[in-house]
């Protein structure tokens, strides 16, 4: 490795080191309809009347989940549902995974039995199939590589980029919930940290908890848009923040956009978890992340079939470019969004 | 983690392993053809005159790469190489990859940019494309995921558990040399530890230091077999080594084997090499892996027909189930094949 210059990760940032890692690489192939840059790559032909959708996740053990307090049976199923979510983040529908994984020393068979069993319980959930993988001794930490296949009418593909100026934008559940878990979790470790009968204190707090710990793929959003013939403008899975994903895109769909701050979707245990940590659950929704609810733009003619779903929030609307990305105040402010990730990478 | 009963992973082996934990998984959708336990899974439908092959790589610093002397540009390659070999070794011809990597912090932006140049290059060679990935931090070592998609005519398919008694056994290339080349790289990395200007000495050993740090995928091999009419009955890349992998064919195709040592393709390099470290060739080539040549079987009838090809030696054939698989020697002695991975795992 030579070491004549050294540009630190860090400035580039996740995306931007993405973009300038691939930007040399040249699509070959007809059926290469979308790659890199968007929730999943679409794969297909002018001729056919289904896409297919191929993405990808990596789990680190130190990164992205901690196994003193993170059981193994919750890992594997929150493994299936991030590789699903980006799937349903396109609009379509997961339907094969496959799951590698690196194993460090400390675990035993009856601990990776309990990793399965989750990953079984969320594709039985879902209606899908693992269909492969691979294992490797670890000498670093438990290692989870996870990709997803998917299906979608060629006609129902929503991108990152196709939201217009006055699109509503919507989303799904609430948000910062599974942040506001995290730190629950991160707050009853150090609490018991080298107790002998560590006993951590969860009552009135099942909900965030279980948004860390077995978030939700929203397939049922998906075919509830279908349904009601909905086809989103542009779609992104809440995996790094609110802000970050609104911005992937404003970035990718050249536009604006104006939310709401009151509008904003946070559960009670969300606010009550915020209170109890002097910490702001707005900043929570907004750069927490691993929600895994679905942030969508669609027509403003679309606003009554996307009440009649139900369980939607409309936040606000897409901008032109100029106005850039603001997050609304109830006095009237306007606040740029960061996409500052303060949850896990 | 309960910790009530601990059955270590190596009890099980790699094989075992997979197949306990993956035993309770049904598959649900019509459009998975063949699922875990082989080189690829296969989705498609009835219907279709082409079947889709996905399969999926884990990449470990520490367990598959040493990067104090495996060149990131050598690696980005090799991980693709690696993907698309799986895709051929079912007879198919790969379409797209994704990269998924987990960096530490002792890489910058320029080691990145090497190690997908390599992957670039691989890409451009094999007229596949790179259509997305996931990036994260790792607290651990380089990690690397790579998954491969392919297509295959469904009357094409080579699965391991095709073949049958009398078969041809055949074998593409020549077998040990990757093995060979990682102890010469090892070698050179204990004489040179610490030392300020590490000089190496690789002056005629450039093959076997080629097929470790870039070995080929076949995919003229794949081509050459569909220009000649040949579907092999079975098929797997050598990635763990001759026995493993013929072991695994006899495994799924519940047949044996013969396989005659002095019929074993080895390059004069890994003959060279081998003695220089007083080691065996033999078992280079019968368990060192990485090597990604195909192997596959074919009917007796096909004999000249892959003769014509060139490049491929025919090792033996395959026999009842009963026989067990062996390796016969020149003074005919027959010696059991044993899956002892000796190479990286």
């Amino acid at each position: 490795m030579s070491e004549n210059t050294r540009t630190e990760i860090a400035t580039l940032g996740q995306f931007g080191l993405i973009e300038h890692l691939t930007k040399d690489f040249r699509n070959a192939s007809p059926r290469t309809v979308a790659g890199v840059g968007d929730d999943a790559a679409v794969i297909g032909g002018a001729d056919q009347e289904q896409y297919l959708l191929l993405s990808t996740d990596l789990l680190l053990e130190g990164i992205h989940f901690d196994l003193t307090y993170f059981p193994l049976k919750h890992l594997g199923y929150k493994a299936v549902v991030i590789g699903c979510s980006d799937i349903l983040a396109m609009n379509g529908l997961p339907e094969q995974i496959t799951l590698s994984i690196g194993v460090s020393a400390k675990l035993s068979v009856e601990h990776l039995t309990e990793l399965y069993d989750g990953a079984r319980a969320a594709c039985e959930e879902l209606g899908i199939d693992l269909v492969g993988g691979d294992t490797s001794a670890s000498v670093t930490g438990l290692v989870i590589s996870v990709t997803a296949l998917g299906r979608v009418p060629r006609t129902a593909v929503a991108y990152r980029s196709g939201a217009r100026e006055n699109d509503l934008i919507c989303i799904t559940g609430d948000l910062g919930a599974a942040y506001m878990g995290l730190h629950l979790l991160e707050r009853e470790k150090r609490a018991y940290k080298d107790h002998p009968d560590p006993r951590p204190k969860f009552e009135g707090y099942e909900y965030i908890l279980r948004r860390q710990l077995k978030p939700q793929a929203r397939k049922d959003v998906v075919e509830a848009l279908a349904a009601e013939g909905i086809v989103p403008t542009s779609m992104i899975d809440i995996s790094d923040g609110l802000a970050s994903d609104l911005l992937q895109i404003c970035h990718s769909s050249k536009c604006g956009a104006r939310i709401y701050l009151d509008r904003l979707p946070i559960a009670k245990q969300t606010y009550d978890m915020a209170e109890e940590l002097h910490a702001d659950p707005v900043v929570a929704a907004l750069n927490g992340g691993e929600d895994h609810e679905l942030l969508f733009t669609v027509p403003l003619a679309m606003q009554e079939k996307v009440a009649r779903l139900g369980g939607i929030d409309i936040i606000g609307h897409i901008t032109p470019r100029s106005t850039g990305a603001m997050l609304v105040t109830p006095d009237g402010s306007d606040i740029p969004l960061q996409a500052q990730g303060i949850g896990q990478a």
